[in-house]
């Protein structure tokens, strides 16, 4: 050990709090905090770029703790730096309810947490976001006022995780070379040695992926710094310090075990490892001097701020108004005019096209009017169709560019997004097929936890999409993606409608997913209305308000729908389609709001080309739901639905039924 | 083009046959095929090991078009090798309702299909799981009953998927030298260049995690030659044959493009292909000399299988019974009285445990009566408690073991699962917590299409866990199981319901899921009962048949609900509490059965610590339900119940609101 007195104190000061914390909280993860002390000291105490007082600073430099278990670390560090909301009493309220300490570091829950982490490699696979958002900002609005670096801590489970090879072949084909993930290389996880799974040579992995590589011993403050600054000096790789460290390093018994990882020291073994480490204070009392040390390294980029609220206050004051509005998330004053306009085109036109179709005509005017989306493709551009004339590809020379070109890493695109919506100044949206959703699932799930401005424009929608067969054809999907709390699914049923889900999405301040149909629909919404009636997830497209019969339906189904009232019509029966774009809206209006879009019909009838699940509570006893009851099939698309038996005339039969 | 003319002819078939069937069917993908016939025609007719006549010769040598979208590449090859199933006819319905030629390979379609493929990178990481089985299988029962290669053909897009890496660092760790990947390297994704989104130095990344390499020109039918025959030889590694190939290799305009990836030729460029490949023959018409070549090389084998024969006819009759009966995936004769023994002791003990604790007991007992299960957790193994004494770790030097040190890798944990249930001769179970199955979704979702027998032990299935917080508690997760097709979701209440639920998970021609809790729960099941209760899928397990208030529930949340039934009866209400541990087993019972578990009661609760999407079924208009709204939180679990209102207290106000 080759640190300082004061290195080691301040190290130890992690340490300490981390066990301390685990301990009181009977639950946690000291091994990583104790192995990892080191090198988070210099890191922030040295080497990163914040500002505790202004937590939020847009160029600060970003933290992203992948192996998220060892959270208190994290905090720890915090506390010790003066984060205002990281008191000691929050380290003592580690683990419990309603503290800012969960047992996972929880966006939203303190500033200085930049993304939820716990689920291995989404840290990592955020971090090219976040670095993405600061390439591309850099280029947009100079580097005076965009000029910061993402730091990374993982572990080997990060690493051994699938995600992270997607996050690493991109980071390092896109060359972002302020991207820098330090490895907590210390050979243990959860069932014991690494080497017990994996023999992989992770130096020579990365490199194959074209990142800069230096290996430390992580436990030396010299070595972590000099690597630290060479990191920021790479110009054209992201960098892995390969960090050689000891979990739970300083225990007597359990340094450089498993069993330090996931759970409380013990009273002996902490005991011991405090008198190891030279720890000879009560719990949560950090000597004062050791405090003072971490406070003052705290204050060490005021300056820096302070010289670039001078740069923002002295540039073009377009370029000023435009950069806050960006940071701040707000839509330029002619976002709402902008859409109506095309709106009222789209009434006037009505287009016959795939709502995928539609989409691509909704994205031509969005792109214009908003230069904070950045589109993409997980590969399927062409299906998908998320480009537009404004979306020159973002690449390692073109920082400018606004087109993701994900490749066939769903799950990285996904997590990429959570990253560059975390980082603000952009809105990402990226498509892939909607089947294609469990690819990326983990990473849906934490736009949801985490309230992400993050758009999923996923085609090809249904057995729709024809002969690419069960593997291709969402079928449980619009279902399984509307069980996730917090996460709005729309299914648009033409052009209009695609429109204004857009819309929607682009305003909330939560992930949307946009389900689009692979095959045209014809024009349903003709007639010009005032606002948005997607807005209120459902409402009557078609037929009697007061009808006898009442048939709720989302996207390519609408029209089916819509094709049953003349044939229900034709047995004397009065009908009404409600389309559905969006379940979680309708779900959020007013019992009066939805009394009134559902009348008091006799026959209840939905149409979905998924499964029936998320169509019960609407449905209730006696409706009955037209979809499907298994996997799918390979044929063309008219064949399936015959097949399959989602058709105007099983609209018919199940309101009979009913009658 | 160094190739014979012979040479050309039989690999112009494949070409032939796929441009033909993807023009027909106005769909698919001619691209792949054409740029990997050489490489299928020198593997099929030359190097692999099989023989049409006995497609499921248990000793043959597995191939996986882990690029499934190029599937014409197989049905073509089948076809020409004389597989009975894989008539011209067959080829002529591609992609049609009812034809074996979907437009991605199914298993169960057509002999020689071995797996479903089509979504990116699950072939390869299901081949990590024949080859895992056939070191298993061969140690068991040694290299005169069991010696055979694992061969897969894999794209650009099977490598960037992240499941990939899993796949790739598992076999080079277990050094799973039978399996050999060819990499149909062809710089093409649908988007464009390979170059466009990636820049992965493949070689070294394989070499990174311990494979063997080797480059070639994939249209060189000699260098192809000699590079499987090479691969054949790796004492320690898996292969990897970077085969530089021309997508769509004869197009006149569209070759080398993502012109001719997905979509047929067109009638010009499908004369001009034909013609600058030399195919003069009409559609779907194979000259007689190229076809009966392709016959004979398919007759290859015959006497290798007959010596195949030979020796399983000469070997002991217990080993040869053992290896039949685990072939055919039949029970030993004693399985039944064995389990039925165990549980009878588990009335009697009445142990207060988690499930997953029951699991492992009920394991306990299973992996001794069945040589056959192979086991293994993605790093959780303490946790998920899915080992047992038997399961010593498979490993590099240990073929013997039966346990799976899957690390930290869920989504290659199922792929290989279904690998190895494909394989035929071992029952694979593996083990995460329940949230995690959302990275391994993709997987799960194949095991159902293949209805294979992979049994998820996925534990800490709820709130339950406790600290860990939203990231780790599922809540979503048993609904969006549950709408999979096909799939079983069990949620035992005690060790009884768990033992009963494995039995029926190991009987099941089908996946199961099942869901386990981290924290201790009490003995339910005390008396005596005829049968396996759980295999209605839900039955009355306390309370009064015919009583005023029906309680469902499931898994831990079982005893909150008997526990109710003082409360309720302190008000003067009758009540009864149904075990639910399988819904989907429940639905397939009769209505008369259903009935009779429900009665007709006045009020209808279900409790469960998830939501409510899956019950709305089964609670109707009328019913209420108590469990989740919204994500988790981090705090000890008693805390949780109480914050989010799933108790006893909260079923008694549901029930009375009802009456």
């Amino acid at each position: 050990m080759t640190n300082s007195a004061q290195a080691n104190e301040m190290a130890n000061a992690i340490r300490s709090l981390a066990m301390d914390a685990v301990e009181k909280a009977n639950s946690g993860h000291p091994g990583l905090p104790m192995g990892v002390a080191d090198i988070a000291t210099v890191l922030f105490t040295k080497v990163m770029k914040f500002d505790p007082k202004h937590p939020w600073w847009a160029d600060r430099d970003r933290f992203i703790l992948s192996a998220g278990h060892g959270s208190m670390l994290l905090y720890a560090s915090l506390y010790l730096l003066g984060y205002e909301d990281m008191t000691i009493d929050q380290l003592k309220q580690f683990r419990q309810l309603g503290s800012k300490t969960a047992g996972h570091p929880e966006y939203h829950f303190a500033p200085g947490i930049e993304t939820t982490t716990g689920p291995l490699g989404q840290g990592i696979a955020n971090s090219v976001g976040f670095a993405v958002a600061e390439a591309k900002l850099a280029a947009e609005f100079g580097s005076d006022l965009v000029d910061h670096y993402t730091w990374v801590i993982a572990g080997d489970g990060c690493l051994m995780e699938g995600v992270s090879q997607e996050a690493i072949s991109l980071a390092g084909h896109l060359k972002l070379n302020k991207l820098v993930v330090i490895w907590d290389n210390n050979n243990i996880t959860i069932d014991g040695r690494v080497s017990n799974a994996d023999s992989t040579d992770q130096i020579a992995r990365f490199k194959a992926c074209g990142w800069n590589t230096i290996e430390i011993d992580g436990l030396d403050q010299a070595q972590v710094e000099k690597a630290l600054l060479d990191a920021k000096k790479s110009k054209d790789k992201p960098t892995l310090i390969a960090a050689k460290t000891i979990i739970g390093f300083g225990a007597p018994t359990k340094a450089d075990s498993h069993g330090v990882h996931g759970s409380p020291l013990g009273a002996a073994e902490l005991a011991g490892a405090k008198q190891q480490l030279g720890i000879d204070y009560p719990a949560f009392e950090i000597p004062s001097h050791t405090l003072n040390a971490w406070r003052a390294a705290g204050t060490r980029s005021e300056n820096a701020r302070g010289d670039w609220e001078g740069r923002l206050a002295s540039a073009k004051p377009e370029l000023r108004a435009e950069f806050e509005r960006r940071i701040a998330g707000k839509l330029p004053a002619n976002w709402n005019e902008t859409i109506e306009a095309f709106k009222a085109k789209l009434v006037a036109d009505k287009p016959k096209v795939a709502t995928r179709k539609s989409s691509q005509l909704a994205l031509e005017v969005i792109n214009k009017v908003l230069p904070e989306t950045i589109g993409g493709s997980a590969d399927l551009t062409g299906s998908n169709l998320t480009n537009t004339p404004e979306t020159l590809p973002f690449t390692a020379t073109d920082r400018a560019g606004r087109y993701m070109r994900y490749g066939i890493r769903e799950h990285e695109m996904a997590a990429a997004m959570n990253g560059i919506a975390l980082h603000k100044g952009l809105i990402p949206y990226g498509g892939t097929f909607l089947v294609f959703t469990d690819y990326a699932r983990p990473a849906i799930r934490l736009s949801a936890i985490m309230s992400q401005k993050v758009i999923y424009v996923m085609t090809h929608d249904s057995i729709g999409l024809g002969e690419d067969g069960p593997t291709h054809q969402p079928v449980e999907h619009l279902s399984t993606l509307r069980a996730i709390p917090n996460l709005l699914v729309f299914r648009p049923a033409d052009a209009v409608e695609t429109l204004e889900c857009w819309q929607l999405a682009i305003e909330a301040e939560q992930p949307s997913i946009l389900a689009l149909s692979r095959q045209n629909l014809p024009a349903l919404r003709t007639e010009t209305v005032t606002g948005n009636p997607s807005a209120k997830g459902a409402y009557v497209i078609a037929g009697d308000q007061n009808a006898d019969a009442v048939i709720f339906a989302t996207g390519s189904e609408v029209t089916i729908a819509v094709q049953s009232l003349e044939l229900l019509k034709a047995q004397g029966i009065s009908a009404k389609v409600v389309s559905v774009p969006s379940q979680e809206l309708f779900y959020a209006q007013s019992q009066e709001y939805r009394d009134s879009v559902i009348g008091k019909p006799k026959a209840k009838v939905a149409i979905e080309a998924g499964i029936e699940m998320s169509w019960l509570k609407l449905l209730g006893d006696k409706g009955r739901f037209i979809g499907m009851h298994s996997f799918g099939a390979s044929a063309p698309a008219e064949a399936l639905y015959e097949h399959f038996g989602i058709t105007s005339k099983a609209i018919v039969e199940a309101v009979m039924a009913q009658l």
